[in-house]
């Protein structure tokens, strides 16, 4: 919305315009005159996309994250230029108050395009240019629509859409992974790390194959959970790094032409300050217009973690199954009512929700995989599919990690007479038998007892293999946690 | 929002209701007492979702098309309610027409959750049990969250979330694809027909391994999309009978419990009969609560249409580009600026759109394969994002089919003196000389023609493998175009 | 190897050459001598393509099915070529017999090239062509390599790479599909619905969510799986519609250059009769050549097949799991030791191989799907990477699924007792009062007996919500199995 | 192969087996007597799996990679357990000689099982006990089966399965990928890089959305390439991090049970010293048994080098397509004849390879994520296929690396006239003009170009926007290459 109130100029010129309009108000391109709303800060290509790419509805609008991200860009690019490449300071300085409305999200409403546009995000970065065109006019009392502050010689200069959309592809993605995803991995990562010391002394049968195994206690399986997650955090971390390269200062096709010498370094310290993220300028302006690697290694990072996160979601709600006919060795917290038609039913619905996110994510790395590899010469040209699966999948693991925390890990609790009872009962203990009767030996008496539905040490004494003492000396899980001394 | 208007006693009740509590009102649910909000309808259970779920923002709310299938299932479960399970023709009547309202849309508002909530779409069933309940209440003149019409005993009578959600699945996913996907991508196949057709006298180079090749005609060429995407009609027509079958009538966990012998059957006729569409009951109830083939079925119809059009608006893209310095066989239309930085460059938009849609449907599809897989017992707790990957499919290829085919295939022109100044510069002519004076010669006037630079009648003559007139007799690209007679 | 002793002339000959040559003869092409292994049919295109495509070893050899349908392609073609386009009668029963000896498999020794090839698969049918030329001037006493029965004159008369290869692509497909396939998943179905009525009578707790919900027989639980294998291979079916649609006819690009009207409809005939499978002429050669759709088709399904087969082999290994600490309901065959560490365990070995096939077949459809979208103008040049991939999901899934049917389906027990004691210790027997005493007072019984750790029907009394005898007349798992009258 | 000649006591002893036996030994297992071929080293256990897993034939082998890997391992932990736990030197010296011979891969021929095994690989741990057993008493001067060296308790002293396999799996990809992958990765990208040098003169048109854009040169176009390929050899260094960590020393469940203190750093340290390769135990066991996420890492990175090489390998296909009616900037060497129906045709097949390898890779990355995913409790039991696909990618690519580069990149030729041509006709030379008339009326001299088909100067002098002398000094592509001072 235009904010008239504190700029009566404008207001009366707009109204005006408006009035004349029934509600527009005309702007131009290089295809002429079009019709753009009146209340909007917008020009003629964000209004020309507007009309041709009508796909996927609301859903599809370009992530917020990239929006912002370009307000980031534009004032900085507003600072270098008038450094390094004569914009007037005034003209500058209006420019950045714009961008920096962008960059806080208090334009958000004049971004209206969506992902399936431009593979380049042309248009997207035009919606930037004209929007802060517009609004940097309206700051001076300028006529909207007038370009005397213009969205490509100013708002866009020493710029092309073949590096700004990559610098914010990189922008957005490393602030919400380092601002949002990285701090919600590590408190869920911490919340089962507190579990595996609650957990520390409660011995339980193992599992492997689904098939009983050797005792372990129910903290060293939660610490399996803490190191898949301790190694996800440096996964996404080492990924980060090719992210924090910017693309800012390749122009159309990555020579820099029509940028000054030094602008490259200098956009990226200027980025790098504002956000308070460190970002280096690509070593390689071609590569990074028309490959999107990082993304891609980036998107494989988070499936690898969308990996580790199903397979812990996974086992806590088979533990937690039951609560009467399952494992049971869990109790989940209970959130809300399970079922419409079982009365008293509860459910591991975060767990459900967690691993609906994991197969989500590994959907979105698909899509990057083929987009990646999808490179023409000197462009890549599935930038906004790339960025928006991207992002999908850093917001739905962060947001995912927080509520699985909060709803359920920090919440579990272990049913210690389920564990011991299924301990006790299982025939797996034999195995502490191998160094002292052998493994033949050692699989007669686990084979006679399974037959028979006896105890181990009933088996074993029944085909004579050792004696009581022995066996209440060798078999003994808690013994069984670790090598020997 | 309450439609207070024409109501006056619910309003008064409701407006005490709501001063008292602060622009909250006071619902409870098998887990206690928890505040909603007071203008809308939903109870409990919706609050406890919305709160326990953050996951994705609005960007992942459970899909539109999913919430009015929910209105037209209500609405046929209170009908075939009243005729064999002894709902009371008054209360059905209510709850009928507060269920039209969720299946015309009026009500959208009313449905905040998200798809990553519990995995058996428990809490949007519930959401629409809840807002159908307090609508027919407030219709009743009653008291929002009095239950006197009761969600689960009234609007979820003989149902179950396993039931209701995947038979919402289909029926969304039948309405959306039979009622957008289809035609769009008819027209699309009827445009690349007018344009083949158009183009039928227009001889041009064919390329295999994107070498010249020996001719064809424009018209052949795209003849080959159209095939395509009759193909890809076909295709989604046939995964589509199996998306009519509808899991209603097995409740919990397949068995029916809690239905009248009949009640399957009814329900997928009323059904039919409220959506115009072709329904029947499934066959096995166990099957279609645990496992979601029919899903993965459709996906992979979608998925390989997904590579048709991605052939498709690939090659219109390459045959397109230039202007000067590519293929430039094809003129595209010209809908926007193409560059914030090259001045008058037009780009190949719809077809990045299009392609970009693409790889969006192949995540989609890796998604709904990895969640189709993970069933567990009598249950598969993926149903949300299953339904939302496959619809978000549906609408994105229906949206591009449109845009490509409006923005970019009805204005496709042919260069028809660059297409000719092509064809006869290849040297792939030669393969009309095979039968004549076999492989091996052929060979040698190709090659000759290559290494010198000359055409390949220069060479014929030059290596007097045949004559003029035979040559000009026997190398005509106009008689290469089919078999011979 | 040659088959010396029926042909001494030849032999006399092909000696001398051998000796000559140390083992390697001459072969010629376009460009230019190359030495082969004296004791391969093979000529100078095989082995270009030998030494320059290193690339995977012995485990990408072209698939086998391939080779042998091209057996099947060049006999037919040899039948036609002499029918219309005057291949003369005795060289064309030659390259028949010697083609036969291909289909049959006895030549497959000659046939050593990979998949990773040029994308045509020109390479391998110049292989065919190359070894069934040798072959046959072999068996008319000429010299190897001599071309008198020519590789491209009269081997690949009136045929391309470009339609032969997609051509044998479908037969394979085809027959190992309608060979292989079909009868093992056909073969596993029966199985299961064997298992289905054996367990009819079992009346089990059901499991949503992992969490116990209400009764079912554990027939009913099986039934499912046979459903899911019912619909499976009728989905295979269906997408073997297009497979029957072969490409051969449209020789270089599409247009039945070099080929007389109606050879595409009689080689059709002819390979129908050859192989008893019904194949007819694809209705657009441009698509037939350029795209592979129908091969994105196939691998769809056997994608939805492969989730299928991953829920079935997953639940039952649940279901199996224990024997003592898990949900124990069933008994797998024991076939093997289980653990080199654990005596005595066993483990659902077949359900991880066939659970691990599962993950391949969905990552052969990954592949198939780039392949299959990255067409280019007249030619998918991704044929080799296409028909590897369908035709290991193909062996793959048929050989999986008699494995799993012989040495774990067919031997499965029902744990009866365990079965029992689960049923009737679980609360969800609770959802029958649902209709007697409503949702909200149903759940109180349940949440009332799950807090205490007492019995439903202990529960509800001591709530005063009913009678005994009206719980021990409602509450009866056998009466929950299906709808009421 | 039992290599006799040397070894006659034994192979007296062995052949009286033979003959008794028809070609068959006895060999037993906890589940009793089996035949084994007499001329193979294996035992009870493999011919067992021989048996049962009859899936996917000879293609499906286990990786030579993972045979050879135990080979080291065996050698190692029997070192180890002499020094640590009790293991008698002399059958120690044995068991090193015998495994030794494994890790040479001398004994591949005694490694029948394939990978659609248990998903523990435990039939192949035993495999190799079993053959180095049989060959150590061979060795010894035993009888084969006779156990006197026991595949249990000696050759898996210390170990199980469930901690061999991952370490197998990781010896053989650190060293498949150091050995291989990397070296030819680098040299691939060093014959780029040498010709980005050899390149760097030739002044060519840009490309992006496949449209003329501002000009480049040829060699910064290979730079990109370059930077594509350190990036990716640096990925994939970064990836093998967690590769070097191994499991060894966690037994059955992670807890290390039956080996002693110290046996995992010692393992660790010994298998570093047997290959070469720097190897760590894992931080912790319980996430090294039941995640693969090092392996879903790993194959993220090659999906990643994937990405790069499809779009290298596309780039350069098109850039030489033609000759005559393509790009036809450069020239790839002619390696083989192109087709069997068109004469002197020659394609770009190296690219066509390396793109089928590239698409097969992410085909195995899509396995591997949801085998890697599909964990359950103490054990992954997806370890055979997720080896098998990292290795296949790492194959492959490196094979696919080493052709492309030989066969293809070394010998590319620019067309320098071709590429010279296309440059001075393009329109978007008009780039330069923004900083001096504006992005307005560049649009206006561009537009007017294109729509007259006259050149750029001829437009700009046409609308009068500068003079000739300006153009010609303004408009030099040489002077577009770069930043200005």
């Amino acid at each position: 919305m235009l904010r008239s109130a504190i700029r009566p100029n404008t207001v009366r010129v707009q109204t005006r315009y408006i009035s004349n309009l029934k509600g527009f108000r005309v702007e131009t391109d290089g295809f002429g005159e079009i019709k753009v709303p009146a209340n909007k800060y917008w020009g003629a290509q964000t209004e020309r996309s507007f009309e041709n790419f009508k796909i996927g509805g609301s859903r599809e609008r370009m992530p917020e994250a990239v929006v912002r991200a370009f307000g980031v860009l534009k004032k900085c690019a507003a600072i270098v230029n008038t450094e390094l490449g004569g914009l007037d300071p005034a003209t500058s300085k209006l420019i950045q108050q714009a961008a920096d409305e962008v960059a806080t999200g208090k334009l958000n409403d004049h971004f209206p395009l969506v992902v399936f546009q431009t593979g380049s995000g042309t248009q997207s970065n035009m919606n930037a240019n004209e929007v802060i065109s517009n609004r940097a006019i309206e700051l001076k009392g300028g006529v909207l629509g007038s370009k005397e502050i213009h969205p490509n010689n100013h708002c866009n200069m020493a710029q092309s859409s073949n590096d700004t959309f990559p610098t914010v592809m990189h922008i957005a993605a490393v602030t919400q992974i380092s601002q949002h995803l990285l701090p919600e991995l590590t408190h869920l990562r911490d919340a089962l790390a507190a579990k595996s010391a609650e957990f520390e002394h409660i011995v339980k049968i193992g599992r492997t194959h689904l098939q009983d195994a050797t005792p372990l206690t129910l903290g060293q399986e939660f610490s399996g959970y803490v190191q898949q997650l301790t190694n996800g955090i440096e996964r996404i971390e080492r990924a980060q790094q090719n992210l924090r390269f910017l693309a800012q200062g390749g122009t159309a096709v990555g020579t820099g032409l029509n940028t000054k010498n030094g602008w490259a370094e200098r956009i990226a310290a200027e980025i790098s300050k504002e956000t308070g993220l460190a970002f280096k300028t690509a070593p390689n302006k071609f590569e990074a217009l028309a490959a999107h690697d990082a993304i891609v290694e980036a998107s494989g990072a988070l499936n690898t973690v969308a990996c580790s996160l199903f397979k812990i979601a996974q086992d806590i709600r088979y533990l937690g199954s039951g609560p009467r006919c399952g494992y049971g060795e869990l109790s989940l917290p209970e959130n809300e009512p399970g079922s419409s038609i079982m009365p008293g039913k509860v459910n591991p619905t975060q767990n459900e929700a967690m691993t609906q996110v994991c197969v989500q994510v590994m959907g979105n790395n698909a899509a990057v995989t083929f987009a990646g590899a999808s490179g023409q010469f000197e462009l890549n040209v599935f930038k906004p599919v790339l960025i928006s699966n991207l992002l999908s999948s850093v917001q739905l693991l962060g947001d995912a990690s927080r509520s699985f925390r909060v709803h359920c890990v920090e919440g579990i609790k272990a049913n210690e007479a389920k564990i011991s009872e299924l301990l006790h009962r299982s025939l797996m203990l034999v195995t502490a038998l191998n160094p002292k009767i052998g493994y033949d030996a050692a699989t007669k008496v686990a084979k006679n007892a399974h037959k028979k539905g006896i105890t181990l040490k009933e088996s074993a004494l029944e085909l004579g293999v050792l004696t009581e003492k022995e066996f209440d000396e060798w078999v003994v899980p808690e013994k069984m946690l670790g090598p020997s001394s």
